[in-house]
């Protein structure tokens, strides 16, 4: 199969090893939106120019790079990573719209991906399911946080609230209230207190979490930046039984690619099938992305 | 939707249950392998005279039960429960063939079933999945049993071994030797000798197991069945994650009813997006058994 990678970040540069890795497919293309000296880096704008490509693997910020350019992307088959929970439904509605006839597998990772699918396999009627993350860096929201103006970088880390497991014990299901999002964030002095604002009332994101805001230097960030290790667990609570999956992770961005190419190794099996459209992990069946045997 | 069991033993009791508890679906008829005195429970030979049902049950065991009444469910869309891994392929190919216009959803439950699911979440290149499960009853085993020649009653608890831990770590991935399969069974007494080969000889059952044959009486066996509670729980290691789901419930029969009513409240929906054939878990999108908002 034949892949290009459009993002050159963590994520990308994830994608990019574990394709080479692998050895199952061609790396035909990697699209990035900077500038950069070696050619084997396209311009994310000219990426209309190159239509060999099987999948097209989306690793830009979730937020607003991928929207920015979706116009870019309409005569392509995608995997993605969109991970703003509460946009899920209109992101794929606006894919549905304007590829109707090319595949998109959108908001794959492991969360969402991965934990929303095991959060529904305990999804019985009266079930209470609470999902606990970190401690670990949200890409998401470290990469929301940096596009404010003023923001030179920033990481952002989310953390179960020390009290969780008695919080959950005691009925508490809302994930807002279970944990802390910590930021750090460097940037321009006269722009700080604008961006901390701009930060506590970023819908969807910041706004309704207890967020603690950082400034520190640029170098502090690139530290902690370095580490890449995570972890969820969802757990479901219902009449006569209790569920958790857990997942912990050395590389969230490694993970995370891991998953893309698990989905994006399925197109060709979803076309023949007949799919099209904007595809969810909720509308992909397990035969796709795992061996039979595991029945 | 019209639902009817087929099969009243614990999993056809804990159905019915459910379904008037529910209040959401009719339960128009209880087919019985046994003549029982309530005129509510009919002759499960009659039930091709039935058919106004929208979704047969089979609450029936699954080695010899299921294969031995299949040809009078042809003419029905089904759920079963039906666990023998390895044969899960053949059953299906005959009911594709038998009733390929019919949905016969295949092999529900919790395991196999939503650990499944679970299993093929993190089927990674190069990780390895081991599922322990126990302590508790296996109704399929304990079936299994009681079809034998001279066997009065018989429960079966699978038991993972004292040390699986320390197995798993040392890279023991193969079930077959994280477990212990011990059995109760009441028997006539002349047949005692054979009946203990015979067990310890059932292919996919209790072959290639560690397994322990205790003669005891038709009491003890029915105390030990009191005993409702399972649990189990999948582990993967790959490079750089490992995972765990586990699930515990107090009622294994409870707990696999509910499972299948979540995918027999799907067939009107699979029916209408062009679904037909034998299905099995993963062969269903989880939108189909799960509530939209937990992606």
């Amino acid at each position: 199969m034949k892949l290009a990678i459009a993002g050159y970040g963590n994520l990308g540069k994830c994608l990019e090893q574990q394709i080479y890795k692998n050895k199952k497919d061609e790396l035909v293309a990697i699209f990035s939106r900077r500038t950069l000296d070696n050619p084997k880096y396209l311009p994310i704008e000219d990426i209309e120019k190159y239509p060999d490509i099987d999948v097209l693997l989306l690793a830009l910020g979730s937020y607003s790079d991928i929207e920015k350019y979706s116009d870019k992307f309409v005569n392509f088959d995608t995997v993605d990573t969109f991970d703003t929970h509460a946009k899920i439904d209109g992101y794929k509605a606006e894919l549905q719209r304007t590829k109707p006839d090319k595949i998109s597998v959108i908001s794959t990772g492991w969360d969402p991906g991965l934990l929303s699918i095991a959060r529904g396999l305990f999804c019985f009627d009266n079930a209470k399911t609470v999902t606990v993350w970190g401690s670990g860096i949200s890409q998401g929201h470290s990469n929301a946080i940096r596009t404010i103006d003023g923001v030179i970088d920033a990481v952002q880390f989310t953390e179960p609230k020390p009290d969780y497991g008695t919080l959950i014990k005691n009925g508490e299901t809302d994930g807002r209230k279970l944990h802390k999002r910590v930021c750090y964030v460097a940037a321009v002095e006269s722009d700080k207190k604008n961006i901390e604002h701009t930060i506590k009332t970023m819908p969807d994101y910041f706004e309704e979490y207890e967020t603690e805001v950082n400034f520190v230097s640029s170098k502090e960030v690139r530290e902690l930046k370095k580490r890449t290790s995570h972890s969820g667990r969802t757990v479901s609570l219902g009449n006569g039984f209790e569920s958790e999956t857990q997942v912990k992770m050395q590389s969230n961005a490694d993970f995370t690619a891991s998953i893309m190419l698990r989905y994006a190794n399925a197109i060709p099996r979803l076309k023949l099938d007949g799919y099209k459209g904007a595809l969810d992990v909720f509308d992909i069946p397990m035969k796709y992305i795992a061996v039979r045997n595991l029945i």
